[in-house]
């Protein structure tokens, strides 16, 4: 029956590489290390009926999020036996009969989370499931969900932005880092990033600066720069926040009147500290965000459409690249679980599952 | 010139008590505190031409913000010589020719700041004053225009409430805390304070509890409360601090997802502590809120004098009572100013300076 499905609607091309459909899933029956719990566990898979689509990865990355997940320290719980990861983009196989948009040969990428994603195959919902152009680069559309969404959402969402006024970051070398910059260079936004001192902070810098930073500055640099009283740049109505502690209160000094930070991350695992003063008499907002409540909030909203629309044009135009990534093979898991909880180096590098041959 | 005014359109009793216009204010020509740099000073008033108007001040109170004022410690500035205090209620004396819609004998609160009301007599222009009802008492229309209003504007501005909701607040007895109890039981919300143990916490509850708080909780009975766990109230969507430090860490976590926390004062000097995970996961909002800001930006609109039209409607139906206070002489102002700067006792009272007589 399976067999029946894949020729009447599978490419040869993609039926001749699809004819054993056993799954490859990093599975976990509890939570621990990644490089602890995760398995390699195969599956033959059902033919997928009614609105299923039987999805080949091609690609999945390692998000923090995900580990958090797996070590069960993320707000989300999964079903055990789970598989880990939510990101992907694959590749239609075949579909089920009542699948209306959907064709074999179509790149797409998850609308849900939790879908368990570190796979080589999987089936799907037709409505868990975008279609996205395969003129989009695989690193691109696997990593398109998180991070450049939430950049795009605090970028949207907390501030009416004009083109020329400025936003503010810290861990602009972040995957979100390096999303805000992109977007705010398409925008005609003008950004600033905050960076920890390093050894490479020359290379760090200019990497940022081609991304669209207009300047890029160590903690230290920050205190003492003149960048808004110079009237160089606009001070911000917009501030970034993925670390917490001393830096977010840096960077919220620096704020506009009416200016909000937003608090997507805590790297540094210390509080924001708010002064009274500038709550008060400058009423600086303090938000947070997580994609994730979005993302369910506004499933299937125009507004979301828009957004992968927008994401997706500039990727395809090439004004958009996936955050510094390595392509690792799905048998190099554990290695890619350790480096992406453990990396200090020089850009936060995110590690993405390679599924793709 | 200024008989001839005061006769053609003072009522002959307040004529009678007002032949020698000879304003007395508590002025000070350098910052410092108020008992060393505040002297009481004559001046002897020039007719009121135009759209002026001559009030004899009956009531006004001193504020925190008043001594900071003095002190130099607010962001809002005097032109020295300046007189004192911000706050008033007094009664048109004689109007110039073209003042359109005060009469004297009306009654008349400031609309605009840092109009020196700590003096008997004062010459203010028309659009500086709002004409109040002479049914609401000298302590609360003295007091009307900061702490009700500040109350009134946190209540409306930052989460919409309905009846059953609940608001939770530090410093419950605070004057302002006072006024967000008060109204909090006539729109039908669910108020939770937040005080300080003390020897007479008992009183204090008791007090607060008249005044419309469904329950008042000291700082460590907070901490093991089961308030909200039990579902005798709803988790509250908004928090109002002027504490900082532990009490609004441990306020904010009482909050609803979505919960916004407004800081309007920082009683402790130290800075609101906010953790990331119920920043980004939890989606509360720590904001701020001065009123001197939303009064300026809000002078005539008619937001404004509903808000006002509301508060006196409640304070006539006494439904709306000043908060905890002891009128003094303009005389005894450097004990007032003495006392309203180092009061640690039951009620953070107020002191209201009484030129009624």
């Amino acid at each position: 029956m399976l067999r029946k499905t894949l020729k009447s609607l599978v490419h040869p091309s993609v039926l001749s590489r699809q004819m054993s459909i056993v799954a490859r899933s990093l599975k976990y029956t509890q939570h621990g290390e990644p490089q602890d719990v995760l398995q390699i566990v195969e599956d033959r898979l059902t033919e997928p009926r009614d609105q299923q689509v039987l999805v080949k990865i091609l690609a999945a990355p390692i998000n923090p999020a995900d580990i958090n997940t797996i070590q069960g320290k993320y707000p989300v719980k999964p079903t055990f036996p789970a598989v880990g990861g939510n990101e992907f983009v694959g590749q239609v196989v075949c579909v089920g009969d009542k699948v209306k948009d959907l064709q074999p040969g179509s790149h797409v990428v998850p609308l849900a989370t939790g879908m368990g994603t570190w796979t080589t195959h999987a089936v799907y919902n037709e409505d868990q499931l975008m279609a996205i152009s395969n003129k989009v680069g695989l690193a691109e559309a696997a990593t398109i969900t998180v991070n450049p969404c939430t950049a795009y959402r605090m970028l949207k969402d907390f501030v009416k932005l004009s083109p020329g006024d400025t936003v503010i970051q810290n861990g602009a070398n972040s995957a979100v880092g390096q999303a805000v910059h992109q977007l705010c260079r398409a925008w005609g936004i003008n950004s600033v990033g905050i960076v920890r001192n390093r050894p490479e902070i020359a290379e760090l810098k200019m990497m940022l600066e081609c991304l669209g930073a207009n300047a890029v500055l160590t903690e230290e640099e920050m205190r003492t720069c003149d960048l808004f009283k110079s009237g160089k740049l606009k001070r911000p109505k917009l501030a970034f926040n993925c670390v917490g502690g001393k830096s977010a209160t840096e960077v919220s000094r620096h704020l506009d009147d009416r200016g909000v930070m937003v608090t997507y991350g805590g790297m540094s695992r210390e509080p924001v500290t708010v002064a009274t003063g500038p709550l008060i008499f400058k009423d600086i907002a303090f938000r947070g965000f997580w994609m994730t409540r979005w993302s369910k909030e506004n499933y299937n909203t125009t507004e979301r459409s828009k957004m992968f629309r927008e994401l997706c044009q500039l990727m395809e135009e090439g004004k958009f690249v996936a955050p510094t990534h390595e392509m690792v093979p799905l048998e190099k898991f554990k290695e890619a679980a350790i480096a992406a909880l453990n990396f200090k180096g020089f850009t936060g590098k995110k590690f993405i599952l390679d599924m793709s041959c």
